[in-house]
């Protein structure tokens, strides 16, 4: 008799899952069901959907070549069945069946299982506000709700919109909305930063500049959600500061896992509300596999259980999971938390994890900062890419790494390279040695991620004593009070207008005259060094030293960190 | 008494391994002396010089924020002494000095060492055929010798060149001569293939059909120089097979460690004429130091020496030689061969072993090679890229990677990924599981090189029987005898043309109708199975295996690569 296998969730993993297991197992008898009538399609790709990059939701469910994965396409090409507008009710463990419903014509049916597989994914975490329920407040997990949204702007019934929620999807809707439709986008987040958890203050506040300058968008942080207000369509939010006039709200508020058949059929939840399973993704019931949205996983860096909703894992383990239904074993390691994002011409970049989330584990770390070209620096269409790696101290081991940068492929070619090492608990050494391909149309000969191993192993030894520019901006607004100097040590063009600008503060002397000129150097002051990049000040910070001058801090970054992050010096007084 | 360092070498990895001595001892006293009178500039840069990409010579010295790294730099900013026009004539290692010749004057001198480095660099191969010394015969390995060949070029004495040697300097400059000077450019190459030992024969195909179709440029494989001939100045080049008329000849047939001074001096050198050293990069004289193009390195794949000059090594062994001066201790564990080179819009990745290498140096291997959409097959500007994978039979160890795209750094974020882990012996699954950076601008959610370790993990075991495109253009030439039928299990639109052109061996039948028209298949014959990428037509073959006709091989990249590879089966008749 031969294998029956019933797959409930037909988005990501589920398909994934029976094709593997039909490829391992042709004779394997597998029924696929979903409560949607779309099923198969790129989630990921709703923005994109959105903003209009991608013109039909049919797109986002063909294959490579255009054809559409639908029931019948899973029928013909796949040989699995799907229903769909089905919903699973109830999973009876001890006589293996699954209780569904058919949603458009109500009628119910028993479906006998040797194995069954929970695709059950995510839902959005909603607001529980007033109004959250009102018409056009909307969340962007599923595609159909996704038509719904493009088919209220595209009949120009909106103008005004709001985005609740600064995460990667919300991000990504300020970009959809606002780019191509024109709409004026406000993001509100409840935290201190945009992608919280992801990446730093110090970058997140270049992200923010960065939609602040392209998109136009207004970014309220540190900002509650009080409540949604209108006469049957939402027309105003209310935080806690403001009230912002909208025709349209998202919420981009995060998911949490769909755990609740798995509940109710008596399978292990975490706290966290996620199934939980083994490395072969069985839950507590051996027949009965989960994966993807609705799982937590072993985080690589931290050892803990983490959540990472991604369509990239849902993908990679429901092909573990198809090997695994058919017999075969095979195992899930865990995650590092590899991110990207696009937003406007800015990249997103990030692994492992950044400073405040490795306080917030534990861990004893800094971190370094480095500010180089993402190709060799003659080569003409070179950009200025920002990398900040985190390090546990004093033990070197390498934490995370996030970044921005105009060219993003060139940004993910770093963050991979460190993904893909991540889970061998590398430390500075191997990112200051790690051999990266290399062509002056692609990056530089000392590659900015041995540069940024390099700094970082300089300031694990105290040879650089950094500040970075979050700091710097704080300290700067209190220059009345504190006793610093900044010593500009980069050729006088550069810095003559910020000498004139705070010559009570300011000083410059370039670095190659620093030797002959050390006598002009206030040694009694707190010296924070100043040059374009960091690399010129931390050669100053070295000749000073050398000198007995050591109460100094060199700016990671320079004066390019100054300008991404939106410190403008040289504004005119209001 | 301070330390005395003096280093041979002032163009990559002596400034590097200078700067960073200094910082970390800045009392020491570094002497550093070249024999030509332009220093520290990337070398890597000399095509793009050439071709107009880098305006100025002087650009290529430069940093990042335009200060030229001339002698008096390093005096001003580095605190290093360089003596430029100053060639090292021996090293008396008894005494610990090195005597040197102004070139200029004439004038000879000991410099005193406590440590020395030799950063001698190579040189290149010039060919052993008469008229190799002939006027317009040039090298590109130094900056003063590119200046020469821009002057001739920019004053319109070249209409045609001819490049010896296809390898990633000569592709470049096939590329610099003809992209924007119009300079109607031969590539002449000894061995049958582009970038031997860097890719396989059948990337290197498709390489050489781009550089015909994008460049125009002419390439002939397997072809020998037998000499160069001209009066005064080179007009022709006569190889094996033909006469190229011609007003350059651009002599790129690699370069060879300079071993010279360490040789006279009793040093150990290589049987390949490379300096040896240990992983500190100490010669067989402890106070004698090498490092960069004049040394080989432990290739961590073979673990045997191999010569790998790149200015990147360069740059991240000065580094660590610096270090080592200092008095600190770091290691270096070898290479793994990242490559990646621009050839007008194609960029080509590499790293590890390619497969014919592979072969070589003894392994059991076999190669996976999958075209697939660099970003998610929905967002607007996905390309095709194409990778391989090299892998050890039984083992699954993966041995290599090599690449094509066009959009190079999203090829280079594939090649990092692996070239990261190689070190650490990574298996097939490591390659499965490998966990990048997602979102629909930069990856498919299955991403290619997850894809790439999947199928390889399909042909390990047997389940994915392939052929590629190379064994598949032999075999179709050769269709009157051998016994095979083409089964294209795309849709009709597509195939129709192929089944009109080739009614004999060609057949159709789409992937999702193969159960139901099963009956039609010919199973007596050998089937090459063929869809648009390879996906589709490994269905077709599990498929087929289920059904008991197993004499069946799946054309790997499909109806992709038979186009990338040049084989257009749909031409006119001439």
């Amino acid at each position: 008799m031969s294998l029956k296998v019933v797959i409930i969730g037909a988005v990501a993993l589920g398909p994934k899952a029976a094709c593997r297991l039909k490829r391992l197992r042709p004779e394997a008898e597998v029924a696929m069901i979903d409560q949607n009538a779309l099923i198969s399609y790129g989630g990921c790709g709703i923005p994109y959907f959105i903003s209009g990059d991608v013109s039909e939701a049919r797109q986002l469910q063909e294959t490579s070549f255009h054809m559409v994965r639908d029931a019948e396409f899973f029928r013909l090409a796949k040989d699995v069945k799907v229903l769909t507008r089905t919903k699973a009710l109830a999973v009876d463990r001890q006589i293996k069946k699954v209780r569904v419903r058919n949603l458009d014509i109500g009628e119910e049916a028993d479906l006998p299982y040797d194995k069954l597989l929970l695709a059950t994914g995510s839902r959005p975490n909603r607001l529980n506000v007033p109004g959250a329920d009102l018409d056009g407040v909307f969340t962007v997990t599923g595609l159909e709700e996704a038509v719904r949204i493009k088919e209220r702007i595209a009949s120009g019934q909106v103008a005004r919109a709001v985005v609740v929620g600064g995460g990667a999807i919300g991000l990504e809707m300020v970009e959809a909305l606002s780019d191509l439709w024109g709409i004026e986008t406000t993001l509100v987040e409840i935290q201190d930063q945009v992608l919280p958890g992801v990446i730093g203050p110090n970058l997140a506040r270049m992200v923010r500049n960065t939609l602040a300058e392209n998109g136009g968008a207004e970014v309220y942080l540190s900002e509650k959600v009080l409540k949604f207000e209108g006469r049957g369509r939402v027309e105003r939010v209310i935080t806690d500061r403001r009230t912002l006039e909208t025709d349209l709200v998202v919420l981009a508020a995060g998911v949490r896992p769909n755990a609740d058949l798995a509940r109710a059929a008596g399978l292990e939840v975490s706290p966290g509300g996620a199934v939980v399973v083994n490395s072969r993704f069985q839950t507590s019931d051996p027949d009965i596999y989960a994966g993807g949205d609705c799982i937590e996983n072993m985080h690589l860096i931290t050892g803990r259980r983490v959540y990472f909703p991604s369509g990239s894992l849902a993908n990679r383990q429901g092909r573990i999971i198809g090997t695994n239904l058919a017999g075969a074993v095979e195992e899930f390691d865990g995650v590092v938390g590899s991110f990207i994002l696009k937003c406007f011409d800015l990249a997103v970049g990030a692994v492992g994890l950044s400073l405040p989330r490795a306080g917030a584990e534990g861990f004893e770390a800094f971190s370094a900062y480095v500010v180089q070209g993402d190709r060799a620096h003659f080569y003409p269409d070179m950009d200025l890419m920002h990398l900040e790696l985190v390090v546990e101290r004093p033990t070197g081991r390498v934490l995370g790494l996030q970044g921005l940068s105009n060219k993003g492929d060139a940004l993910a070619a770093r963050i991979d390279a460190v993904a893909a090492i991540l889970k061998y608990r590398p430390t500075i050494r191997d990112i200051s040695h790690i051999e990266l391909a290399y062509a002056p149309p692609f990056s530089a000969a000392m590659d900015i991620l041995n540069a940024l191993g390099n700094t970082a192993e300089n300031i694990l030894t105290g040879q650089n004593r950094p500040i970075d520019v979050d700091e710097f901006a704080a300290i700067f607004n209190r220059r009345d009070q504190d006793g610093f100097v900044c010593l500009d040590v980069r050729g006088s063009a550069n810095a003559e207008p910020f000498v004139q600008k705070y010559p009570d503060v300011w000083i410059n002397i370039p670095q190659e005259r620093l030797r002959e000129r050390i006598d002009e150097v206030p040694a009694d002051k707190e010296l924070i060094l100043v040059c374009n990049s960091g690399v010129r000040s931390y050669e100053a910070q070295i000749t000073l030293d050398e000198k007995g001058i050591k109460n100094t801090r060199n700016l990671q970054g320079g004066a390019a960190a100054i300008k991404k992050w939106g410190l403008d010096l040289l504004e005119e007084e209001d």
